[in-house]
Parts: structure tokens; sequence; C-alpha cells
């Protein structure tokens, strides 16, 4: 687990992972990987459905895109299917976006937003990370 | 975790990030996002250098490529910095390359060769996984 220095992460929450298809990657990811799906939800804000795969301790999202303006379509068209982000859960995700900014680190939120099961989440931008697009979640109820 | 079917896998066994300078990287991903390095391996073998960051039940491994030819430095030059890999833990790899060829997926090494830490390692291509480069995993002494 993560120390109490940095940005405060507690754990991986999850690998994004951006499918064209969503019911085509699900029975991929069934079949031939043999993971077992938890649920599907849909997010319009975010114009993106999403398939979980609990895996131990942290689990897999494969996302599709529904909006063809939304980051993830952008994505989607530049680079084809693939790993987008990893996710690290936080306590308090103001806080943490605090520290980020204290460490002159590039949000592409600036403000929590919702994410998905009632989250609140922020996004930091890949220049900031080693090329590795960033998510920050504050889990409900936390 | 997964089920008993698919191709064996038990759990996430880590997430690779390429990385183009392993000591500004591990400094990076210490300051910033507070992680504990674990300990730093050369694989002469296969041209890269990497730096373990265990986080929850699977762990981060940031990958330096020191051969120019190796397929790393090609994703490097190509890419950038940025995620490189998944891998999963398996129990058997020879049964589990076994089911991956019964399931027409695309293998990258037709047989386990060696890994990090004494474990053996084959790779499967992203053509057969949804653009995600995919390792399996047997780790030592199981």
């Amino acid at each position: 687990m993560a120390g109490s220095e940095g940005i405060g992460i507690k754990r991986l929450h999850h690998i994004g992972i951006v499918v064209r298809d969503l019911e085509e990657a699900i029975g991929r990811y069934q079949a031939r990987l043999g993971l077992s799906l938890s649920h599907v939800e849909e997010l319009p804000g975010a114009g993106v459905r999403i398939a979980y795969f609990p895996l131990g301790g942290t689990r897999l999202e494969l996302i599709q895109p529904l909006d063809p303006n939304s980051g993830v379509a952008r994505f989607l068209s530049k680079r084809g299917e693939g790993m987008h982000h990893l996710a690290y859960a936080v306590e308090d995700l103001g806080r943490s976006l605090d520290l980020c900014r204290r460490q002159e680190m590039e949000l592409i939120d600036q403000v929590p937003r919702p994410g998905g099961e009632g989250a609140s989440v922020a996004f930091l931008h890949p220049r900031s990370t080693g090329g590795v697009l960033t998510e920050l979640i504050e889990e409900k109820g936390l």
C-alpha cells in the first residue's frame, strides 16, 4: 500500500481500458481471460458505458465511448483500443488536488466531478505523470 | 479474483510502464505519488532495467530500455512514455499457453522465457487481447 506522503494515494482503484464494442469486449474478457463481469453502467454525462471486472484488490474497467466528442472517443480514433488510464483511490479528493497543485502538477479537472457509482473523480494530465493519464477517485461514503 | 475458466488467470500481477529515465521516474513516483520503491532489477537478456512499486495486491513496474533494439525501446520512440502492458499471474504457464492456442490467440512467445525475479513469462499479442499487450507470468517456486 502507499505511504502517507505524496498526494494521498490509498490503492490502485482500477485500470481503464478503451474498447470499440463493449458487448464484444465483455465476451472476450469472459471467454478468453476467464474474468467475471460485475456489472455494466452507463454514464451519460461522461458519454461512456463501462463494464466492471473485479480482479483481486483492483479491477479492470472496459470503457466504450457513446459520445463521439468525448476524450475516450478521440483516444479510440487516434490510438485504437487499449489501456487508457490508471485510477488511484484517495481519502479526500479536494485535499489531493491541493497537494497536486502544490507540486505543480497539471490538472485536467480543477475540481472534483461525478464519476461512476456515485464517486467523485478528477484527472491529472499525462504530462505531469510520465505519460500515464491518471485519475484520482474518492469513493462514495468514505 | 478470476474464475477457473479462460486461460487460468489468478490475479493482476503488475502493470508495466515504460519510462525514459528510471532514476527520474523513481523520484517522481516517490515524491509526487508517494509510492514506495521495493527494489530495482536489471534484466540484461531482455535489455531493460525495472523498478518495482508494490501497490495493494499488485504492483507498478517502471521499465527503462537499455537495448535500443528492444521492443520497449521501440515503444518508447514511437509512443513515448506510458503504460506498456498488463501482466496476469497464472499457476502453470505451459498450460495457459496451450489454452491460448486452443482459443486461437496470437502468442508473441511460443514457449516460456525467463522474466524478472526468477519467474517464467510469455507475452500475448495485443491483436488477440483488444489492444492490450498482455504478459502471463508463473512466479518462481509455485
